[in-house]
């Protein structure tokens, strides 16, 4: 909550009525009051488009029928009046085109993950982020969670030790049955491969198992074995993966990401272990760390503004005291808040994941279907395959 | 998030740097995106006052030095510039003071707890309050958790049958050592009865249990015998109370409140049993709701948009899928958002904890002292005492 | 487990097929197998003897048709022969007579709780106890567990620092329901004053509570204010307690036991704060130990042989490493595990509780239900009312 | 408990003061008073085998040097004195030897796990077992806990549904640090090839968690691809196994084992997904079963004598109502308990794991060594390679 003049003007892609993921992205947004929405193509169903504007409180001149009017429009525009951010939270296939045009237009990006559809694409829009003024930002909204910031730093500061074992895990049960097949419109474009991608259940979820592995642990996976499997009858793509792994320091790890297990809701979780102790973070009950020791009985590190055993970077992220609750909107809006700061202050981004982390993204994602078609036991996971 | 011309126009008194309350207020107003920062005199201290509205965006022509000038020169502007609703985050004995001058002055306003020092003083503002236009709404948060409701919904639906014990209990341990004594601000003003009222321990938290109960227990507790405590040296107010009671409908109850639980966070918790069932929610993980019955397996509600088990009540104040969580600032918005369609529509507050609640608390407060002072066992907690 | 001829030599009154406790005690008391069954009065039915009998291996002359006619038959055996222990598992009731009979004809005695009816039947068997050589026991399981031990030993050694509040509940559901009139036998004495005692709830598990709190406090309970409730239509004695107290040491503190809160098993469970930190314990997850301290994370200490963190009297009381998982029964069995080291070697009862526990808890119970009864607020709990 | 008479007679090799696994055999033995300790070859060591001997109570006569002398020894008593029962409790090499003496001398036998070495030396044991009289049964104690059979229930019987998901894991972190090397005795023989087998890890507990996987899902796993690894400098065998599966039903599958967890006791746990609901089961808490379906709130199953929603089989197997805590030698004892009824009776044993768990697990070890040595991505689990 800040005064009108003082805010980022912000514009959507994507995020009409009914579409679960636009509205949180505007709720995470307004948190902190950062930035002002002054435009947006909301669906491109016209009704849609202009009741999503109006309950919005757009002008009419401001809701465009398309992406490509609004980047054009809001280019037209004066500078002080136009639109400085572009958030995309389209399906999957629009996701790359709408940034590299609105990068290249001058725009500043906050994208919905995956950055693209598969790692030729991805790899061109990182050569765009990279020519361009603009910033961008993917919105893996669990790199946000401050103890996931206090699970790196320990891990980085050596607490518990050298790493020999990760455990990463996303069950969810929602896609049990044919949601797609009920008319379920986000399950529906999930499930085919010209929106949503070569991958599933591996794409949808598995790169948020992976992207918080790789960074809670600090190191790159580097080898993998998979299996995907398709348990639903009438599914295109995988809707349940598992991996082994091996990291670039050593730990072997498991990856578990499916849709399929019955009653799951969102507990993405992750464990790691070296040689002096673990770690334990569930996405559920994200203000907990669980920290087990050789030498001490296990502690539960617990989020909260002041709390003197937590780090820096987990601090910043927090907004209340101890044992009040913050959740998914407040993880989100910790890369909206930094993002707003980069923007604002014209310096680098910090603190939000980049194209980097899509690119990484994509090659695992490749590198998982490979490995699942193959007859060779590990594929190494590679930026260029 | 919405567009800046379709929000309800706000102004803060207090919240100025430093101020934990304020930010937070400001945080969940900002969620939904109804409301827009016009003006505020966040401290008596100038210098935080001026830093405030710099950091927050404000013309310095808005940022007023007192809540008295504040209020004069808001009515002066024009209707469609002024500030339509003011909210108060001072401490306490400012608030039935400053709720009374902006109700009579035409605006709305959202308080902080209590709504006044006493009893006399909260009768006082009911009757302001029920002659003048404006809204009147007091942030009691806690009331605006989904799964609180949904407890509620079951209670009045019979789904645990006649209410026999209802436990409440609210154990912090942040005053455990003598915060204000070191220093600490928010302690400082909570020991002064003359800036906190009479009530300790009792005041900041017991009420929060007492109305918990009431809310979801759908009755009022009509007798209590208390015991009041102060552990902390050097302390005038209360720092620990417990209290048997009895309600309406013949349920025997416990209340707890206490702030020398050393180690404890924040959770609040209630249970209630009866003849068929008990239900239990803890606000430290306010997404579950476990409900225990004679005759099945204990089940968890958990919270999550679409769950087909839970009430509309709940399933209005949610806004995310299951595993996804909430918290503290998003219970706290849905009180926003259900003030600002009361505002914007030109209704009657719905949803909103509103002066009933105020006055109900301080019934209780000097029921609690008075039972704890005197010889006799049970004091009937009335309106009137 | 051990060879027969260095067992102890025990016999019953009471548990009788269908008696859920005398189950528990011979599985208990074999566990360590210090104790070697050697006769038994089982029940007053003559069939239901006979088939106990019979079906714990017991020849027929040493099934008794009472507990009078094993006294004498067994008084008359050869010392190497007769029974050593005398366990007694009857109702209320006959507690107190036929231990002060056992002990005098020299038998050692192992009684489930209570002791006796009132205080005035307890005093005097407290006299017959200590006039007695034998050793005299009572089944207060819960003061077995090993982390019960651990809580009191970090009290005792000043871990939480001066302790401030304590708060005791026992809050149970299955007399939520008319059990006694639909034929449940258990619940049927419970409920007869005659048979039973004074207390209903307050007798049954109150006293766990109450015990279990001035054992982990290692001080007496000296105030009490107390409100006692019938819930359940028909029932004589109450099922439904609970009280304010004060500590000797200046903690205050809250008791709750209920038998009508519908759903609930048995989650007997203490919390304790001091001025540094606070320790919680819950029957239902013996294992675990939380404590918390205003200088560092959350810990939780868990049962196991050889943790380093665990004192002497709880590692004593463990059988298992660290995440197998010990009970109730294992609880019960460090008592007879504890007693027979008593017995054998002729030496102090250490670690069961006595006689002592037996008066407090009766003087608990008589000085609640004068304080439910009358109109002071607080009643002083004595040794002698 | 039950009087020495009609006990069974009962021997042990191995489990001599400092053997952890002996003491809690004789324990579980102990807890429903069927057997009787009547002879011991308890070590190697004269000095220790004879102090066992003489702290069991054992004469010196039947406190044998070693088994072969015990075996002979007990052969030539007269029927109604000599032992009826072997309890073979030594390191892993010596288990199949001395399981088919003393079958083919006409004792019943029940071994710790592994039932043998390898494959070849389990399926000429399966032979004996098969040509003897006598009954085998193998101590997978984790098989002997009533949720699990709960659990089993349910899968059979379709309350999830088609199986498609399980997740087994066993992590521990016992051996995080070189413990044989600094003297640990168990750590020191599950070390060395020749005595424990080509397993390290993936023999001690990821056996385990391959029997309760089949056990539970009722049905066979059929392929596998796996990784192991020896984190610890030093160590011959892998100290850490994961592995991808694929069930004869059609379902995928994680199993996930390791001793190098650092912190983690002893959480087994599994999760079983079918196309109606899910379920989980964790041994450190053994008495819950969490049941989540599509259709209605996520359950608990909780143990407890009486509970009209549990099946027989489970019922069958506790021994205190809900809320009294029965643990793993409760488990180990639920499966001597069955034992000796198929002893006594003269029946065939239920519900007791025999040889062909053992070798069924020793397919298992030799799949999963052969598929990490070799090239292939996934290796057929056969009864014979």
């Amino acid at each position: 909550m800040r005064a009108a003049a003082s805010k980022i003007r912000m514009g959507f892609v994507g995020g009409g009525e009914g579409a679960f993921i636009g509205q949180a992205h505007r709720q995470a947004a307004g948190l902190d009051g950062c930035y002002e929405l002054v435009c947006g193509a909301f669906s491109r169903d016209p009704e849609n488009n202009r009741d999503t504007g109006i309950a919005l409180g757009l002008p009419a001149s401001r809701c465009y029928i398309d992406w490509q009017h609004m980047l054009a429009a809001e280019q037209a525009l004066p500078f002080d009046q136009r639109m400085e951010l572009l958030v995309i939270v389209t399906p999957n296939h629009l996701h790359a085109p709408i940034a590299s045009q609105a990068l290249q237009a001058g725009f500043h990006v906050f994208s919905e993950k995956p950055a693209a559809l598969n790692l030729a694409e991805v790899l061109a829009l990182e050569a765009v982020v990279s020519d361009s003024p603009g910033h961008y930002g993917l919105a893996h909204t669990y790199l946000g969670y401050p103890m996931v910031w206090q699970a790196r730093h320990m891990v980085r500061s050596g607490v518990i030790g050298t790493l020999r074992k990760v455990i990463v895990e996303y069950p969810q049960g929602w896609l049990s049955h044919d949601a797609a097949g009920q008319g379920n419109k986000q399950a529906g474009w999930r499930d085919q491969p010209e929106l949503s991608g070569l991958g599933g259940c591996i794409g949808d979820i598995g790169t948020h198992a992976f992207s918080l592995a790789e960074f809670v642990a600090d190191q790159p996976i580097e080898q993998l074995c998979a299996s995907l499997g398709i348990h639903v009858p009438g599914r295109q793509l995988d809707d349940d993966a598992a991996m082994l792994f091996k990291m670039a320091g050593g730990a072997s790890g498991v990856l578990i990401a499916s849709q399929v297990c019955a009653g799951e809701e969102n507990p993405l979780k992750i464990r790691l272990y070296g040689d002096k102790g673990g770690l334990e973070w569930r996405q559920e009950e994200p203000s907990s760390l669980i920290h087990r020791s050789l030498d001490q009985p296990l502690r539960i590190l617990r989020s909260g503004i002041g709390q003197p055993w937590l780090c820096e970077a987990a601090l910043q992220r927090m907004r209340l005291p101890a044992g009040h609750p913050e959740g998914y909107l407040e993880a989100m809006a910790n890369l909206y808040r930094d993002f707003a700061a980069a923007i604002g202050q014209g310096t680098e981004v910090v603190g939000v994941p980049g194209i980097e982390v899509g690119v990484r993204g994509m090659a695992f994602i490749e590198a998982v279907i490979a490995n699942h078609r193959g007859d060779a036991k590990w594929t190494t996971l590679a930026r260029h395959l």
